[in-house]
């Protein structure tokens, strides 16, 4: 182990090197580096704080969930089985120590990447490791980290508090039941982890299994959905479920941002044919685009945030899917267009300020073209943080930089982690905070913007969008109070 | 009004932060500072030079007229009608004083944004405020701004000295009567202010009221416009009155690129179906491109520049378009292609150095990939500067970083402000020479570029390339003559 | 002459400026400053060095071949002819001297571009020039050259030696007789000099003379191509002969990336539309789409590797085209994608890690949108260097910049310098070099990367990706003993 060469992670980590801009940037960072952090969008498991059941091992929790890790390993010729991920039929071929030293064996293949920064400071600050993982650490790694997670301090709910989260969003499809949650609920702990709405299941004709699902809708909510208003209505429902247990929001993860606003015979018709599978594959993506501007007017009614995510090509390797499912790295973005597929969507709701539609993309060539014009324009639109793959320090900064001068910083939404990974949450958003103050510590020394102004905006960044973007006001104040209270 | 932090303008603002490099950023854009400026592509109202009337209040010269500025306030839900913007029928439901309000109230929007940074420089460099502009310092600026509007140094024609403006061009519709460049000519201030022909109203079959004004083309200069013939003669008279009043450019705004080069026997056909209305969508567009082709014709004809400003989906808001009417900051640029759209076009004319073809565009992911490529090849063709929402600092980066590989800096066309604010019109140059030099000591102190062969080339990019674009070096050097004769 | 301004080349050119960085950067960039050159992919003429004949004089060497240096100097006026470009018919209207000195009054034109950086670099280097190329020093420039070339050091095999080249492949289509490449055989150096198989004329319905091609595709194999079994065989057989002079590699240039995986009834009906010329366009593009996974496949039997470099709109100007043939700087880039275009291919052979196929893109919007993460994935893909007009110091840092984070380092394929101007290859590696170490050196700087694993990368980056990528271990130890056996 020893022959390992040492881990260490750099303090000034992703600040700018010249010392002027450095220094600025140390001072707007060291404001926020312990601010609570908010997350009001991810994939982390419910379950995880609800039974604050201890995390099985190393590699189940950092290696086989998580598909940035799964695809780059995969790309250079690491088969899933070796990597002890299991398949469809849940037939699993290493065990968890074998496919833990194919990880190390390979981690090199991370360097430049934002894995290995999140991986290396969760390694280091999570669980006090000084040695960089390889093949020769392999073994003590996985020993150390199986051996830390055996300890209460390393449960889930310690690791919200040692992380000092102060709000967490799951996602669950509509359909979902929320036991999970329910559960929280019972606990008292819904204020803090709560669901997100993300009903691709029913709205999208292409979504796997369609009809049966709308089936479900009816009979969980007691609505016919035979027409499209008792359709709408159990929607409704559905919603106002996912609220009881503290959702603020719902969340959108179409193939495009396509929307489309049509009269009600028209839709009445579409819905019809849909719902039939009668429909082609133009109408079942106008249905779909109709329904995004259906759930934007829900919002409105009923203050859900609502966030879309398009332009992700789910399941581009089809054997891979088949034989491993989704989630394991194959999905790949595509070219959009917001200008053109957001227009019946926001003349239909997007002059209204009560709405809060966050917009994010993975198709960077939008972000001056279309995506900050337009959220620099409509009142109901604002910018999601940059995502998926581009949530990472190059990715930010191609973010501030062209979004910046035409959307300003105020109609952003601050930042969220997206991610099932929970333990490299706090590194994720360590590293957008250090990313957010070097962008504005270099307006500041090329006179753009006052040093106060930027120490202000640091703050803004960190939780004042984030918190007026999702409606977690209340819930922060209450979580510093207790936080204050405790110490 | 102390209450307000001071306005302070960084001298050296926008230079890089390394000390090497800005010391030669410093000497170059020394040696530009205080070139004339050369405006060869705006939209300030030419009544004001014909005129010379006192400008009538801070917000209707400076917040009204801006759709920068209207469309971020519009976009964090602050209304037009708060800010004093008169709607179709010109009702206005504030007073200025307190649109001007609400705009202070609201300025830390512009955090970041190159509007903040002209607004800061005007106020500081014009009207020689010293405190920031917030709703403390409203009444303050208010009035100041006010009081000084009512004096002779600050009635239009005593600004363009100030401003030590060389050269500023409006622009016109083919059917203006260009009444104020008249007036202009009468004054004998043409040579200097002077007017540039647009005849999108007359071209494009999609232009409101395009039926009505084929007519009045027809009336006004006598020609008969029911044959493609007569009408290519009405368009030959109007840029000849254009030029009559001093225009050397002609201006062309489509919805996207798209050029054509139809046999005559086509285009005598497709001319008749759109002057009657009966031609389909296709076929307008397939019109407005040919014409684009016809225009190219004629400018190798009568030397008149042609510029190609296309991409802007225009009054994208249909219900903020219907209250209040165009250019309230609704305008979205769209994904466009060069490639594809200019071959006709090109492979017309594209090879004749006569020909000045000045391209712009608001879809930046073409820089690299069309349109330095083009530019660096066809003679007839060069990149206009960054547009729009590209005005800006990184704008003007991505674009000098993009393009100067490919298309060197020689293809270029200097800079332009583009714009209807005229108070701004120096920051706006100021702040394109800064980031010229940015770049150009970039380039000395990376070894990519002599420091003797950057300091010719700031004051290439400043006054030699636009001047031999739009064809000013008579009008130039008389400027130039007259002002040190009155030194 | 004394009154050109001195050539110096700057030791620290490209470097990045902050002096922290700068140290490090020169480091990792000494490490591999005088490695060898491994030129797997260029337009370099066998005849060079198959027969060892001395270069004719500058002007052929330098200007006329080179499309970077054409398109430039046409673009802003300065004809073909007047440079002493031979037109179709072989006519050439100016002297070589001629020629030059119109090049040299015009060099201006290259400032801040890589073409100048190339060049200047080749005159000091190569030949030992201290003064600027400019009108004046033109003579002295086109008669130093030319007594060099005269000379034994500057013959095609000698500048080999000189630039330390280890491998070098040029580019023939399918049906060429490869009677250079035979010759290099059997004078022993095929081992450093090979070809690459380029068979669009055979692979394209589109390509100028496909009928004809497939006659001598026939003729030539001995295959019957009348069945796409047979068309199939001649491929293999033309492959082969390729391989049997040293290839390792075969390239495919495409219009767009688009591919498909047809079923065998599907794709022998279309091979006999397109042989006999009655297929449509789209089945045109059909056909070439199916033949990209079809050599795909055979790359998977014996083992070359697939170069696929799509999305350039060649002769863009057609009155050029006519007149001067192609190569003369007219190839314009398209807009393309990759994740649709791909899925067949990828999906039918994309899981295999014994392909190696590497991806080339002009439209940079797809590095970090679709090729990074297409990369990131599939096992036989890698992600070749920034091509063509983005082979430049910035086109480098962008791609650096937008794929690592996605694709990290090992999916990609090292350099390549894609030329036919063998004297700037040199420079043009130096180039590579020098931005690689700038962008690890930034890294490190930045707490990114270790400097350990930066001194690691830089000579991955520079050698091992490229000899792994295209398979050259062999010939590159060979090489490298030879070269120290002989010092």
């Amino acid at each position: 182990m020893s022959i390992s060469p040492e881990l260490r992670i750099n303090p000034e980590r992703l600040f700018p090197v010249d010392p002027a801009t450095r220094s600025v940037c140390a001072a707007l960072y060291e404001q926020v580096r312990s601010a609570p952090i908010i997350s009001p969008h991810g994939h982390t498991d419910p379950s995880w704080f609800a039974n604050n059941t201890p995390f099985d091992n190393a590699l189940s929790l950092l290696v086989t969930p998580d598909h940035y890790v799964l695809r780059m390993l995969y790309s250079r010729g690491v088969s899933l089985q070796s990597l002890g991920v299991p398949d469809r039929q849940g037939n699993v071929h290493v065990s968890p120590r074998e496919g833990w030293r194919n990880f190390a064996k390979h981690y090199f293949l991370f360097a430049g990447t934002p894995s290995r920064l999140w991986l290396d400071t969760t390694f280091h600050e999570v669980f006090g490791i000084t040695v960089q993982l390889d093949e020769h650490s392999a073994d003590y790694y996985f020993d150390h980290i199986n051996e830390c997670l055996a300890q209460d301090a390393f449960r889930p709910r310690e690791l919200l508090d040692r992380f000092n989260v102060g709000f967490i969003a799951t996602t669950e499809h509509a359909l979902d039941l929320l036991t999970h949650h329910q559960s929280l609920v019972q606990q008292g702990l819904s204020e803090r982890v709560t669901t997100t709405f993300r009903p691709d299941d029913v709205l999208d004709p292409d979504f796997v299994g369609f009809a049966e699902n709308l089936e479900r809708l009816g009979d969980i909510t007691g609505e016919s959905v035979g027409t499209f208003a008792g359709y709408l209505n159990a929607l409704r429902s559905r919603r106002a479920y996912f609220r009881s247990v503290g959702a603020t929001a719902t969340d959108h993860g179409p193939a495009t941002p396509f929307t489309a606003d049509l009269d009600s015979a028209a839709v009445e018709r579409l819905f019809d044919r849909c719902r039939t599978g009668a429909a082609s594959a133009d109408e079942r993506v106008l249905f779909r685009g109709h329904m995004l501007t259906e759930m934007a007017r829900m919002s409105l009614d009923d203050g859900m945030v609502m966030q879309l995510h398009p332009g992700s090509w789910r399941n581009h390797n089809r054997a891979l899917f088949e034989q491993f499912g989704p989630d394991k790295g194959a999905d790949i973005p595509r070219r959009v267009d917001y200008c053109e597929a957001l227009l019946p969507l926001l003349n239909a709701v997007g002059n209204d300020p009560k709405l809060e539609l966050i917009v994010f993309t993975l198709d960077e060539s939008n972000y001056s073209r279309e995506l900050a014009p337009l959220a620099g324009h409509y009142p109901a639109l604002r910018l999601g943080p940059p995502w998926w793959f581009h949530d990472s320090p190059e990715g930010m900064l191609r973010y501030r930089h062209s979004v910046t001068e035409t959307a300003g910083f105020y109609n952003t939404a601050g930042f969220n982690d997206d991610t099932r990974a929970l333990l490299s949450i706090p590194a994720r958003h360590d590293m957008a905070r250090r990313m957010d103050a070097r962008f504005l510590a270099q307006l500041v020394v090329e006179g753009r913007l006052s040093e106060s102004d930027a120490h202000t905006l640091v703050t803004t960044l960190t939780t004042d969008l984030v918190v007026e973007a999702y409606g977690l006001g209340d819930r922060i104040k209450r979580f510093t109070e207790r936080r204050t209270s405790a110490l």
